[in-house]
């Protein structure tokens, strides 16, 4: 067996934006492109366009440029999303509910089953996904073969929360909640911290002029 | 006048998670705090937070701990979360519809005043926060002081958004939509991109245990 080449993490940290240009490209049509147009639609340079994608094989030729569908497809493959995916929502409330509703990510194959939450609201879900409470997660899980868990709970809940999907069977938390997870090397985790990004921002617009 | 110290953006980057660390001791009631029970809390060696809040000036004394309040304070002034902020919501779906009605912001000072978007739709939005069509935009944020704008909109739409809201005399952009905004130096920006985090979910998935 061929063992895999290491790519680095900042190539595939690119990847999804390659990817997302690529899907751009085939809505308008174009079949063909050059490492130049990636490059200014990316901010990156054309010359670590073409690095990047020598990491994974020949992708394209010389003058002659890129085959957009070839291209996408490899990339989509490596990123995982050629596979659907069954996912649940833990916590329904605001960004809950968006994550359960957003029709981009279906549309990608992340399939959302369900949304836990144990308070009782009115949730306008799409589709009829059901809300159910807590104490059903386990069984859903397994009854499911749920593969990733979207945590929008709060911070004091989300570390509970990972342990018990994962002691279930989940291999993957998106993190929502306002604090990072640290699950270990058998599971695959992404952390969104809004509110750091958030405070970041206040922190820029802070010191685009100085005040001293 | 004394120069501002530069300080590195590594560092910055943690001061959102400090903060929240923070924020939960006070919560808990606890008023000083070691080194070492911060790093516990953040997974952050306690050297590491050390040398951070060193470079703030004299936060604590050694075998004494650092005063939590007196830190919470600082650090909330260097991130600018010590002023109130007007914002406005652009794009009124499921992330923009969340992103207004998180009271967590509104607890941090940021204040949304209207959500806008040309689609007519019941919206649930909080507290009367009303939703706008786009042609009232320029008019509201120079009537009301508008400070940041949260762009929820398509790729497509976002830096159209994006220069508008700037020439109107925005000083600042979180933006959700899935394309990284690059707005110049004058202009505090922040990208929060769910689909490239979400992929490279997926990416770490796939590559827990290799297929071949």
């Amino acid at each position: 067996m061929k063992k895999r080449e290491k790519i680095s993490e900042a190539v595939i940290r690119r990847l999804p934006r390659y990817y997302h240009c690529l899907k751009e490209l085939e809505k308008d049509g174009i079949t063909r492109v050059s490492s130049t147009v990636i490059s200014g639609m990316l901010n990156i340079t054309a010359s670590q366009v073409r690095q990047d994608f020598s990491n994974f094989g020949e992708f394209g030729q010389q003058g002659y440029g890129y085959d957009v569908d070839f291209l996408k497809t490899k990339i989509s493959s490596l990123l995982g999303l050629d596979s659907a995916y069954n996912v649940i929502v833990v916590g329904g409330g605001n960004i809950g509910r968006a994550l359960a509703n957003y029709r981009g990510f279906l549309n990608e194959g992340f399939n959302v089953l369900a949304v836990f939450d144990n308070r009782q609201f009115d949730l306008e879900l799409r589709d009829g996904i059901p809300l159910l409470s807590m104490e059903k997660l386990k069984k859903f899980i397994r009854e499911n073969n749920v593969d990733i868990c979207f945590i929008a709970t709060n911070a004091e809940s989300a570390k509970e929360v990972a342990a018990l999907v994962i002691k279930s069977g989940i291999k993957a938390v998106w993190n929502f909640a306002p604090v990072d997870l640290y699950l270990g090397e058998n599971v695959a985790v992404e952390n969104i911290n809004m509110s750091e990004s958030l405070f970041m921002l206040s922190y820029k617009l802070k010191n685009l002029t100085p005040q001293d």
